[in-house]
């Protein structure tokens, strides 16, 4: 499944174009793209009515309104957290599934919100102009900061319901302010199974053929009762068919398209092997932690699976990157690029920008991982140093101008920061102890343990030991804890004798170091990649489409099978039920004792996943498929392997994004769940 | 499980004497100790029937006789890989078991073999004779090299039989000559459900309260007849009892006690990191493989158990290394000991080669990691790499006078190396394309794709296509070809076509510069050693035992149960079905049928495990454990995760060795698998 995927690094789009590549801008939809291909005119009204109708969830994915009170579709695993959080031993809703016959059933879900794209405008000219000649990178970052944080305010009677969002595009390019409705009060109607919802589990993830059923419902409100929208899906009950023109509307995480070579190949040979042994040290803690017993794997499966997607689409990544044939048609692409900037003074000033980028990743690459693992937290796992994190920096930060703030931790980002630091997700303290001791000895093997920051942070203690003290002494587990010591601000947190907020507040000095130095790094490949990017519209024209920000975007694209292999559009539901015969029923391939009983009245023959050539990546999930009529005929939830590249490099020939069948869905519903209710205001 | 751990650093063992501390030399018993504390006096004949009953696997674990027709006991994890070969998808022997009611039905396993010791002699005079002062480290391996080669040579006719290798203890403070009786027919017995012989899996792995039933029986035959051996151990029916004196008689691996404080912190800081990453990058990869089909599943099991098991008692060793209390108390000791060196010139010798461990360690770490990756060969997992590797390796050093070459080539390893190489282990080309593309990955991670030692060996290809390239391409996996290139020698080796030969072909220069590269800095540690031992004894006596080698050593010690957290000395057969019952039989928790359908059958009083303070390591796994009669009362197979900083640290207090007791196993043969054949031998 694709999660969003926050990159480490900034992009560029370099302005590619392929057939039916593209994460479009909502204010400018290739409509001549489409209409010179499939001969389809893309209306403003089809547009607003798709923009209204799509959804952006706080939770990493995309999603729609399917019906006129405010029910919204998504992922199972775009839901999976939260779904997780509403569920205790006793009842557990991932595993066993949910659904709320009534509105009063349906269950209330803190810290998730929804986000609506009211309008776009573009500011560029306002930002731009913060930066004059001869700022230094960190004048320039107080600077941009200050105009985007005036551009976001939003009233105080408004901030409930109001979000603005500066989305910088082209890296800098170009920035746009995002207007949304936003929607705090989110219920959680309907979820499947979980086995079948993520039928094969990490096993077929990112694999196709597929046969999962990643979809769930919450619903929208407000004071108290179901929002009414004017604009939501019609869902289509035939589903996709072979070869339609098809679009998605949703939110891309972060591509990287726009990197320069030096970027790609330190992401190859520094930053991705990095990450990856990261991620795979946590994944065989999580798997051992789980297998000990069932109550660990209950409360460790969400985190395992996340793991394990991150992961999988790393390593499909980088090996993408691996491959020489790809990284020299990239180097010779860029240097034929620069050999034509010779030309103009913004051509050498391009060129002096790309010279610079490398200097900043050879300094970087020698300043090693202390700014990951400090600054970016990766030495301090677990939930409980979290929230003592985001509560000393919310002290830290609550003590500057708002304009001079961190981003997260301005006036207008105080909603979404109350939501998810008083949000009371169980905590396990076992496994945060065990992650937290499991990311202090990866802590000592990157900077070796008589490391005078590493040697502090253990307070002569062993990994072991030292996060047995924190988590074990720490009172963050109570929400009113954390409330009073948000509310107390600094002195509150110079006061507290909690050892995890002690621990924080010591290292804090560096952490914050740590991140002005990264937010400079950032500055000045923003302004490098601004440099370039200026020569290359100066060449080419301000075509194509930029990189994704988890913004929305369109992208479009035949619903299409997969000629290496012979692999057809769709799968259905027979093909799930001899996938479980084949694998006899065993883990990820089990069925849900409902799904065995309802054996006789599935019909084999409907349609339950299929692919398609859409340019999506992480933070797609949920995105509603349309058809040219604006009917929903799917639910994007994957890319399948050779899809993986996309961050970097679009392939339309083998890459394929993984949807949902509405018919199959439909189905489900209909003869499994007997869920006449969502049934009857689907078709409404 | 304790598998047999091969450290990559030398050790001495510092003369320490804890309680019921020790791996004794069979030479050199713990007589005074014993009696001193026990009031037991071990005498010769008890000693010499204790050794011909012990047995050494050359699939790296310790066994014994316990019939007079050669009926051996061991670990079913020792076996696993044995049974695992001599299963197919049709008859799978690691899942269902096996029993041989008679001879005639016994399976012979290609390429296993037992040594028993016959005799040991003091070589050290001959050995030290051979290197003179001023012969530099190049020379030094040579000459070292060159008498060993004739102190192990044995005549082509009793080569068969007879196993001579050179053993060297205090790293270099003294050398001796164990003779073995060899045994190259042996046949598979007996062997249990892996479900219940390994039982809660690698989750339970190194805990304790623990429930396997982890032992298989294998015979040895000569002349196509069972064996008649004159010592085997008598089984005790009553098993183990609480606060006896017991005694381990095994071949623990290897134990770093003796190594300079430098060097444990470069293991800490550098090899131990290194190694777990690569460990765990290859558990993710079999994990995630295994769970996408049933079949690569059975493909993949004994190497996934065996690679977890790995890196959890590496983890486990390494958080006793991360744990600043122990690092100081060695820092502290070691301080103590230099600063008694000053006194006399031999001590000023050891505190220069303190120095010069030091400045190697330092250039070993600037050297990084290109010696593990092509000279260790981490950068090429897979058993066709390896089979090429072992080819072109033998071609090169037959080139060579025997006395010259590298160990594991020389003419008394013939025998061993043959039958390795010969061994027709299935292998799965889709799984060791997988682990070679992995492994070329990790390489490009550590070296960076622009090497061009990396670039030689991708040859303008992604790991993965350069994996699927060499392993779709060579025919290594036909016996046939491989002794026809064997036989061939250098000749044939380099008119080889076989795409995985001339890979090999290729970097062999390179590998034979590491190689040779690390055994002079082997020689040059031990060397180093060598003048700290002689100081060390000059000051205080040769006393105490040498760090393990793999050889055979006496532990000795109580049958006692954990007192932090109160655990009992042994558990019993109801609380493995209550484990079963509370884990709802999720794996690894479930039983296998003929375990719930014996039920009312199975005594739940019977002891199955239980714990005793010895001092073992991996190596020993196998191992029997005998009362003072020198009867068999248990079955070593494990040590908990407390006992795993033994490898660098004894540990008595919550260090327990984990062993199957004689008990559980009779009563299980008895009414689990209704083995009277079995059992009758046993009884005799």
């Amino acid at each position: 499944m694709m999660r969003r995927m926050i990159g480490g690094l900034l992009a560029i789009s370099a302005a590619m174009s392929h057939a039916d590549e593209g994460m479009w801008l909502f204010n400018r939809p290739p409509v001549q793209e489409v209409e010179e291909k499939y001969g389809f005119k893309i209306e403003t009204e089809w547009m607003d009515h798709l923009r209204e109708s799509s959804v952006r969830l706080s939770s990493g994915g995309s999603g729609s309104f399917v019906s006129a009170e405010g029910l919204v579709l998504t992922n199972h695993h775009v839901g999976a957290r939260i779904i997780a959080s509403l569920s205790t031993p006793e009842r557990d809703l991932i595993q066993n599934g949910f659904h709320a016959r009534k509105f009063g059933d349906e269950l209330p879900c803190g810290g998730l919100q929804l986000n609506v794209l009211v309008s776009i405008k573009d500011v560029t000219a306002e930002v731009q102009a913060s930066i004059t000649d001869g700022m230094g990178a960190e004048a320039a970052v107080m600077a941009r900061r200050a105009v985007i944080a005036k551009l976001e305010s939003v009233p105080d009677e408004e901030s409930e319901r109001v979000l603005r969002d500066v989305v910088t595009l082209y890296q800098g390019g170009a920035y746009h302010l995002y207007e949304y409705r936003r929607y705090t009060d989110v219920r959680l109607v309907f979820a499947p199974d979980n086995q079948v919802a993520s039928y094969g589990g990490d096993a077929d993830n990112f694999e196709y053929p597929r046969y999962c059923l990643d979809f769930c419902f919450f619903r929208a409100y407000e004071d108290g009762e179901p929002v009414k929208v004017d604009h939501f899906l019609k869902w289509s009950e035939e589903g996709a068919q072979e070869n339609e023109l098809a679009f998605v509307s949703g939110h891309p995480g972060s591509t990287d398209r726009g990197l320069t070579h030096a970027q790609v190949k330190a992401m190859r040979d520094v930053w991705m092997p990095y990450s990856l042994e990261m991620a795979k040290r946590r994944e065989v803690l999580l798997e051992a932690w789980g297998s000990r017993d069932l109550e660990n794997r209950r409360r460790s499966k969400r985190r395992l699976v996340g793991t394990r997607n991150w992961r999988k689409a790393k390593d499909g990544r980088l090996a993408g990157l691996l491959d020489p044939g790809f990284m020299e048609g990239h180097r010779a692409s860029e240097m034929s690029f620069r050999k034509r900037l010779d030309a103009s003074s913004e051509g050498k000033d391009a060129e002096a920008a790309f010279v610079e980028i490398e200097e900043l990743l050879e300094r970087q690459k020698q300043e090693g991982f202390r700014g990951a693992l400090f600054g970016g937290g990766d030495a301090f796992d677990g939930e409980l140093f979290q929230i003592a994190r985001t509560l000393v920096k919310a002290a830290r930060e609550g003590e500057k101008p708002d304009e001079e703030r961190q981003s997260g931790f301005r006036e207008a980002d105080r909603v979404s920061l109350e939501l998810r630091l008083f949000a009371d997700d169980p905590i396990y303290r076992d496994l945060d102890e065990l992650r937290l001791a499991d990311s202090l000895s990866f802590l000592c093997g990157k900077l070796g343990s008589a490391d005078p920051a590493v040697a502090a942070v253990l307070s002569g203690k062993s990994p072991k030991a030292r996060a047995a003290e924190l988590v074990r002494g720490t009172g963050l587990n109570d929400v009113k804890l954390r409330k009073r010591l948000y509310e107390g601000g600094k002195k509150a947190i110079e006061a507290s004798d909690d050892p995890m907020i002690a621990l924080v507040r010591s290292i804090d000095g560096e952490i914050e170091m740590l991140e002005e130095r990264y937010q400079r790094d950032e500055e000045i490949l923003k302004q490098c990649h601004e440099r370039i990017s200026r020569a290359r519209f100066a060449l080419d024209g301000e075509t194509g489409y930029p990189d994704a920000t988890f913004s929305l975007r369109l992208s479009f694209g035949k619903v299409s099978g997969i000629s290496e292999g012979n692999i057809p559009f769709h799968t259905n539901y027979g093909g799930l039920y001899e996938r479980e015969r084949k694998q006899a029923s065993t883990p990820p391939f089990d069925l849900p004792t409902r799904w065995k009983d309802a054996g006789k009245k599935v019909d084999e023959s409907v349609a339950l996943n299929f692919v398609s050539v859409h340019d999506i990546t992480g933070g797609n999930s949920g995105s509603p498929v349309v058809n040219t009529d604006g009917e929903l005929i799917g639910l994007i939830f994957d890319t399948n392997l050779d899809g993986l590249t996309n961050d970097v490099a679009y392939d339309g020939t083998s890459g394929r994004a993984v949807s949902v069948d509405s018919a199959g869905m439909m189905h489900a519903l209909e003869v499994v769940y007997e869920a006449e209710e969502l049934v009857s205001e689907l078709r409404k």
